[in-house]
């Protein structure tokens, strides 16, 4: 009897510069989606990625970019679904890149380019993972296949929601894999639970009709003076977000959740010196560092006012605006924390403040019991010969809410060619080799095992 | 016998086209000393300038751009100086332009560009009026006149000071006019009595080696929000500076400079609607507004981090910078403020926090009662037909204490061809045709009688 196990690696092994230069195909075409570039030509290329791959193609228009949802049969009723997205981050500051971003450049064993991994590189290894288990089947798939790919998820993903609330005919599946996933820094393979809730806002202030010399700044309001009082007026001394009401439907980590943060190594060092760090938020360190994740965050993304180049310009900034993400923990409501950030600065005296929304995404959790879960750490184990680990929560956010909730409550997990450095959404992003090809292989087998699970 | 006032503005009215012209040719020649950008080439023209007037020109280098003299010799021993700067503020945001700022046009009896006014209109003038004074004495002047024109007034004038004190012998005079000067906003001819210093700095903030997703914002520290508690603590809830003695040494206005005050017509309706004001500074308004000058500033000019563009991106910020400005009154020091900021900043525990002085300026104020100062009076009084106003402080910067001490407590009063609403330093600069014209004539009147004031 021949090892199917066995024929998946060495398909892969033989192919993974194919697919290596398949992921360069696709980080080549700029994909940006906060501000449109690129993004619907990478549409196409990915419709056409995925009919190279046999997969039969859907493009749904939407209020933004379209979703692309590609479907294989397979030889059972059960349906493993895959969330990927085309578009990318922004690739700025580019004067620290290596290579230019969008010219996916090979060197000391790994893929260079934005997207090389998130997301464009853990799309195609998938991709690879489904060619692998096929070629093992003689051409056939033991389970069915939908590969969901959609073009806003770097912008908080504002219509996928409504999207499968309106296609769960289309999407209907058993299980779900998301669209990142790979080995902690250890190098262990790793899943996560879930992951944070988002609300993506900006504050703007006005205070002049146009700059003004800084001679008058006696009697003129200057608007970075209220942006700056009113930032610092979210955050109490002691680091806690001092909006009333802000931490009321926070669930707190359970005891099964503390028990796997036990079981998780220290990510400390390797945060200290890949950033750089001296000391971390609140001084954290030891078990807290680990649980901090349900720590939802009020973070400052940008700021922008007056004079900003080189040299002296003694203005009054007429305007002034900060770009501001909370992460929310599970249960918390990105509409309920809005409405509390608006009355937190009507209160504060900042009604000259104004809020705009620009995206929102919920929290999501699943339970570490799942066979499914299960099975994935089975064959993560095999592939990467070291222990399984599950995270309780991610700290990232993504639109998994919007698909386990109205799929029937499908477990979600993750598994892919991520390293927990990849440099996402940082300049030099990148994909390893090595890591492509595990990736793809714990897929594969995933894959090939799906239909045999009872649940 | 012939009314030499007259002679003096029949030949400005005839001329005032050819100086406009002269002004227009002048500002076309960008000269951005905050990033060197046209200053040297400038610096050329204005000495092309100086001598197509009849001055005999020295060209004076500095660590940074020359320093030129324009000498002229006349009938009596009695030198005038006039203090002018060929250099201008940068003119971004150039989408506010309604015609490019270093293409000068006039329209609607005005001169727009950058420098219009300030400071290049201004040095024109006053070129208009020694030609004006030289024709109604048949080809001599009545007192000598020394031009300095320097290239570094819009970022701090780092090297005149130094300049100053080892020039005297060049500069040595008996009074001097300074750069800016004209009418308020009611249209009556105006002097400032002094200025307030400046201290100049860059706050700066590195928390990370590189940007970070703001999904790990529970752990890694923001360099924005470092920058925004830092900028946070140097106010208290009333406004006031909370650096430690930053008000120590600051001598409050003396009762002659409240009475100037009392005088002075009010400016909050017209500043309200100039830059669309809901409410000033601190509510001011009445006489705390008019004595509000006297409350020294700090002034956020700037603000950078993470972020800035459309749409969202989910970063945590590796750097953060501030520009700010401190606006300080009589006998303030900027060397002593910039100890105290520091010292601050340590005992908030924001020890992180880069501070680099950028530039520095003294206050300076001169007496109401100086006989230079009655006789600016009386001939503004005569061209503008209106009450001679005198305030004690500009809210401004300028470095006139670099000049009146080291050349024996001269006294510095402002003349020239302002409205108090020219926009400089914002977009759309410009000088009235008809300001242009009383100022040369003003100027022209101090010029015919300067020999004859004996002190």
């Amino acid at each position: 009897m021949i090892n199917v196990e066995n024929q998946l690696d060495t398909f892969l092994e033989k192919n993974l510069d194919l697919y290596i230069q398949e992921t360069s195909e696709l980080c080549a075409q700029p994909s940006i989606s906060a501000r449109k570039e690129g993004v619907l030509e990478c549409a196409e290329l990915v419709i056409q990625i995925l009919e190279r791959h046999g997969l039969q193609t859907q493009k749904f228009e939407t209020a933004g970019s379209p979703v692309l949802v590609g479907r294989a049969t397979g030889e059972s009723e059960r349906t493993l679904l895959f969330y990927n997205h085309y578009d990318v981050q922004p690739p700025e500051p580019l004067a620290l890149w290596t290579t230019p971003p969008f010219q996916p450049a090979v060197r000391d064993g790994a893929l260079y380019a934005r997207g090389a991994m998130d997301d464009k590189g853990q799309f195609i290894a998938r991709l690879a993972a489904l060619d692998a288990v096929r070629h093992a089947h003689n051409g056939s798939l033991p389970c069915n296949v939908t590969f969901v790919v959609e073009g806003e998820e770097e912008i908080g993903s504002p219509h996928i929601a409504r999207f499968v609330r309106e296609h769960t005919d289309v999407l209907e599946c058993h299980a779900a894999i998301w669209e990142e996933g790979g080995t902690d820094p250890e190098g262990n393979p790793i899943t996560t639970l879930g992951c944070r809730g988002i609300l993506y806002v900006e504050l703007a202030v006005e205070t002049l009709k146009l700059d003004a010399h800084s001679g008058g700044a006696h009697h003129l309001p200057n608007a970075a003076w209220r942006l700056v009082q009113a930032l610092a007026s979210l955050k109490e001394a002691d680091g806690k977000i001092a909006i009333a009401g802000f931490y009321d439907d926070a669930h707190p980590p359970s005891a099964p959740d503390l028990a796997l943060f036990d079981a998780l190594p220290d990510t400390e060092e390797w945060l200290r010196e890949t950033y750089g760090v001296k000391e971390f938020v609140g001084g954290l360190t030891g078990d807290d560092f680990k649980r901090a994740v349900f720590n939802p965050t009020c973070n400052i993304a940008g700021l922008t006012a007056g004079h900003q180049g080189e040299g002296l310009k003694t203005v009054i900034p007429a305007r002034a605006t900060a770009k501001v993400d909370f992460r929310l923990i599970p249960n918390q409501d990105p509409d309920d924390i809005f409405t509390k950030l608006r009355a937190h600065l009507d209160r504060e005296g900042f009604t000259d403040v104004r809020v705009t929304r620009l995206g929102a995404m919920w929290p999501y959790k699943a339970s570490a019991e799942d066979p499914f879960v299960q099975l994935a750490k089975r064959n993560a184990e095999a592939v990467y010969s070291r222990a399984y680990r599950i995270a309780p929560l991610a700290g990232g956010s993504s639109p998994i809410y919007a698909f386990a909730a109205p799929l029937g409550d499908i477990p979600v997990i993750s598994a892919g060619v991520g390293n927990s450095n990849n440099r996402a959404h940082s300049p030099d992003e990148y994909v390893r080799l090595d890591d492509f090809l595990n990736g793809a292989r714990h897929i594969a087998r995933i894959l090939n095992d799906f239909a045999k699970l009872t649940q």
